[in-house]
């Protein structure tokens, strides 16, 4: 099922100051995304992606892919996540040309990793 | 081979103001990596993990594992590195109990990823 990608969202983080019994933002970012993605792309709540400081976090992988891992985003910008996800998506290793990247990807990437496949 | 981890040391990152010359200090980090892993661990130097602005960056990951980033690091601190990693390659899934990290992994995580078989 190389074909299918995940966009994970980390629904752990808190915003400072925020009253602890509210929704969390990245839940809230998860369940604007339900839908809202094209096909062969998997949503997938997680528990922490331990970038907590600069939330909400997602991330996107997919088998032979890069993994990249994106922060500082809000519920209110699950529309960028969704573009920048089917972006990603239309690549084979997940190296989304510079120019074809939502801005927000650009200037908010954490971190990336090179697909385990690369290692063999 | 799910017994043998994988320890990513991104060799691209500059420092702020460094002689554009000068050899990296992921470089130079990875080279004082190399002869100071145990067994079960391999080196792999790697070409920028888009975690720049703190570097140096590791990463470790193995199959069936959680995947970990760690930044804020510098060429004199590999035997920490070292030591991280072996924590790391000693269990199944790549969660370290807190206090058995690196005081230094504890504090520089950039962000982790769960493992990939976990979603299937």
């Amino acid at each position: 099922m190389g074909e299918t990608v995940e966009l994970l969202v980390c629904v752990t983080c808190k915003r400072a100051g925020m009253d602890p019994g509210a929704p969390r933002p990245g839940a809230q970012l998860a369940r604007a995304l339900v839908g809202a993605l094209p096909e062969g792309i998997t949503l997938r709540e997680t528990e922490c992606l331990s970038n907590c400081s600069r939330g909400c976090t997602v991330a996107l992988r997919g088998a032979g892919r890069w993994t990249y891992v994106y922060g500082d985003l809000s519920p209110e910008q699950a529309a960028i996540v969704a573009e920048g996800a089917a972006r990603y998506r239309a690549t084979t290793d997940g190296l989304v040309p510079w120019r074809e990247r939502p801005e927000h990807f650009r200037k908010h990437c954490i971190a990336r990793i090179p697909p385990m496949e690369a290692t063999e």
